[in-house]
């Protein structure tokens, strides 16, 4: 653990195996992290499918190691509960980053049981932050209940969009804009560009009316490919991150950590479910399945089992 | 709820209303459906965004309609948190078959607190199947923890590809390959689209060997818009469910049952948690956020709290 904080990279990287794990260590890991931790700018990044997500972390962190920070990235993708994160390996070393000392990079699979991303992906980021990273970029798919929410527990959430992809109406469905603290165009050479931050300049404006003094989400442009616009994000970030203070990271911080530790005390009743209770859960679930029991008198019965 | 079982549009409307809004009513309402409960087909629908989703629903909905099966349709979108499914009324009133007293179509929000789709989906499944529905539609975005897994449950599940949308490698990553029971390629008219059902098919008769007498999911191609290749859906669809039998739909709703059930069980100790440990929850949050405590000692003190 001790080369883990010292930023070995493969130490890091062992770490986080331990979380996907879902490992018996982790207790003594976490309790051990725990006083190192908090010091890392957590930045989320998230967007639909298709934005170029990928991209523009790496573009990031390319901004970010030019004034020698050390960056961790956290890439939740959707994977399959089978094949695990391995698909996702030829990413990781498609990075021009791979090769730097100063950049941790770690994909995580999203599926598995439910909820588990709530508290897997916040023990990561917590590895990552205790390894010495100043900036952790924890990059999520804008689509589906976890994936946002964990995307949006971070210090800053940005925002990424694409013109012609259904544009603000789009992300005001998929609830990305109340959660963006930033907002990002990408593809900014692309038609339809100039509308597309037109109407989330528009979108922000209402959204402002409510509460004159709120952080007001800057509408930037990028071309992550080229890196164009990506030193505006930086200073956007970095602006977020001085508007909140220390008042403003610790509430945010307090949230994760609310969320955190609900994920694990919901995990820790799944397991006396699975152990235990899991012949009952099965038994009681043909009972409903067929008709003859309704699903709360089963889910009260299922809490009545001694543990 | 006679009105509802008796496939009322406005009584149906109402008690899916009273699902989403996880109102107390609701267990009185569960266990008086449950004996009505079991005749409807549950069919899971999903994809990534843009492969033509709602339109192959829509198509589904005309297809099963002339031959004069009463269908249900749960849109599962994520949606905002705060505006709620309010965004979604514009597809409902887009919808061709809106004025159908056969057809009952719905959207719900997936956003809110974790897990919710899990036990709110299949609730609602349970109306429109109480209601006298011959099918059920159950339509999620494919992408996301939560959402796959909703339309994984169903009796049948079809997963939507369009060619040039990253096809197979994507799909496998997304984990949506080892969930289909019918693999669809819309938009069949599209360049690409031979390759894509070639690889797919190539993808099945690979995983096809580890168990040579399992159901082989289908490679069907459709044009939604046109409604070209529909019918063959509908028949792959009643093919499913006749190959699964009585005993393959008992162990698939015995297994939606046991997720809905636990998906309670978890919300139970959640309400406990929002209510007399909401306090706690927060300050031990805050210890966590302060890296004063760890989050499982924060878990174990919560679940030790008297509720």
């Amino acid at each position: 653990m001790s080369d883990a904080r010292e930023g070995r990279p493969r130490a890091v990287a062992r770490l986080i195996s331990l979380v996907e794990d879902g490992h018996p260590a982790l207790r003594e890991l976490m309790a051990a992290l725990a006083p190192h931790t908090g010091r890392a700018h957590v930045v989320g990044i998230t967007g639909s499918p298709g934005v170029g997500k990928s991209t523009t972390t790496n573009a990031l962190v390319t901004a970010y190691r030019a004034r020698g920070s050390r960056v961790g990235v956290l890439a939740v993708d959707p994977s399959s509960p089978f094949s695990g994160g391995a698909l996702l390996g030829d990413r990781i070393r498609m990075s021009e980053h791979a090769a730097d000392p100063g950049v941790f990079i770690r994909s995580m699979a999203s599926r598995g049981h439910l909820g588990g991303l709530s508290w897997a992906a916040p023990q990561a980021v917590r590895v990552l932050d205790a390894a010495g990273c100043d900036v952790v970029l924890l990059e999520t798919v804008g689509v589906g209940q976890s994936e946002v929410e964990v995307a949006s527990t971070a210090d800053t959430t940005v925002v990424l969009l694409a013109p012609g992809m259904g544009d603000g109406v789009q992300a005001a469905k998929a609830g990305l804009l109340e959660v963006a603290d930033v907002l990002v165009v990408n593809k900014a050479d692309r038609e339809g560009a100039d509308r597309t931050v037109r109407d989330l300049r528009h979108a922000v404006s209402l959204a402002d009316r409510a509460e004159p003094d709120a952080w007001r989400p800057p509408v930037l442009r990028t071309e992550a490919l080229t890196g164009s616009g990506v030193d505006e994000v930086v200073a956007a970030l970095d602006a977020h991150r001085a508007r909140l203070g220390a008042d403003g990271l610790r509430a945010r911080r307090t949230r994760r950590a609310a969320r955190e530790v609900e994920a694990l005390a919901v995990e820790a009743l799944r397991r006396r479910l699975g152990g235990v209770a899991g012949a009952r859960l099965e038994a009681l679930a043909a009972d409903v399945a067929a008709g003859r029991l309704d699903p709360y008198a089963a889910a009260d019965a299922l809490m009545e089992e001694p543990s």
